[in-house]
């Protein structure tokens, strides 16, 4: 069986674990501080970043969320998540660069940095004009995703795809860490809450990062 | 016809730009400065960054180079970049974030930040403590490389393919820049020479970014 490497608070592992959720494949998690450095998880990932999913018994080290996903598209026939003609999966696949590089660079990397590693690591206090800028921007990213909700049924076009795995992993990451002031954002604030009703998202929802407590509505379908 | 927009020191459109190349993919090329944030080009690509492939016969407009190549892959048959298994695929993919990220940040970003940008845009001189702190960097880069040569033909394995040229891409921005410090590295380096004298690697070679001059090894296949 499938084991994942990876944090509770991981944007990348979060959209592999909706990937493998939606399709139905079993895993389990192990728990990895990338921040750490562990020699072996180096040796695993020379780019000590979490998810990576290993298969002991068929020999097989995965790293870099973008590899793993499209590996899983290309090894599973059900519920495909990149699909449809190339000009729709270039869509997909820009939006999924999209959220795992603006919005987590943009919003999901400082609320991180702020937020845990600064409590869980270096034991500082968050500096607030940080938080501000970070929560500022993740408004213009939500006006963005308004747009996208408004025009298109799913993030990319007429049907649920990697895209929408990849905001909801970025997003509700931000969300655990109180970085999102959903108001004035109905359009992705609906996408949203249906999101978390899936099977997929729950087991996410309900997990804890130590030392770091959600806002109330976390885990609610309505908030 | 495809047109790419670009400029001549953009390592992700030099990415596109090989692969174009190895499939022979006719294009032609439009400059664009992506830190001038023209309107016309945000509207083209909200993350605001090359290389964007337009076909305006088609109606396309593609963004994110990792879409594009994926794309290109998905719509050529000639010379497959991304082929063999699932899981040789998923080298090939782990290595091109590698370079697109962990390279990229590591080296040519502050690079061409330090001597592209500060030059052309802010008229300031480079932080000489970054470029030697970038120097460094690639250092290390080239000893992971020369060990993943000296372990495999190509550098996912026994054939080349998309990890090739992103490296290559990377390598050669970080070079025209004065990053690189080839000494020690004979691995690196015979690889990189052997993929210099490639028709898809001369073009890009010949271009020069205005006001930045290369080394005068640069171009050369023996350097």
């Amino acid at each position: 069986m499938w084991q994942l490497l990876q944090f509770p608070l991981c944007p990348f592992s979060r959209k592999v674990r909706l990937l493998m959720g939606e399709k139905g494949i079993a895993y389990s998690l192990v728990r990895e501080n990338p921040w750490e450095y562990r020699d072996e998880f180096l040796h695993m990932n020379p780019a000590a970043r979490t998810p990576v999913l290993v298969d002991s018994a068929r020999n097989l080290t995965l790293s870099d969320s973008v590899a793993i996903t499209e590996f899983i598209e290309e090894t599973s026939d059900t519920a495909p998540m990149i699909s449809g003609s190339a000009t729709y999966r270039a869509e997909i696949r820009r939006l999924v660069a999209w959220f795992d590089q603006q919005f987590y660079g943009d919003v999901t990397a400082p609320l991180l940095h702020e937020r845990m590693k600064k409590r869980l690591v270096h034991r500082q206090p968050p500096d607030s004009s940080v938080l501000r800028e970070a929560m500022r921007l993740a408004n213009g990213h939500l006006d963005y995703i308004d747009y996208l909700i408004d025009h298109r049924s799913w993030m990319a076009g007429s049907t649920m795809s990697m895209a929408d795995l990849a905001a909801a992993a970025q997003l509700s990451v931000a969300d655990y860490l109180g970085g999102i002031d959903w108001s004035g954002h109905e359009q992705t604030k609906a996408w949203y809450s249906m999101f978390k009703s899936r099977p997929s998202f729950r087991p996410l929802l309900s997990e804890r990062m130590e030392a770091i407590t959600p806002p109330s509505y976390y885990e609610q379908v309505d908030f």
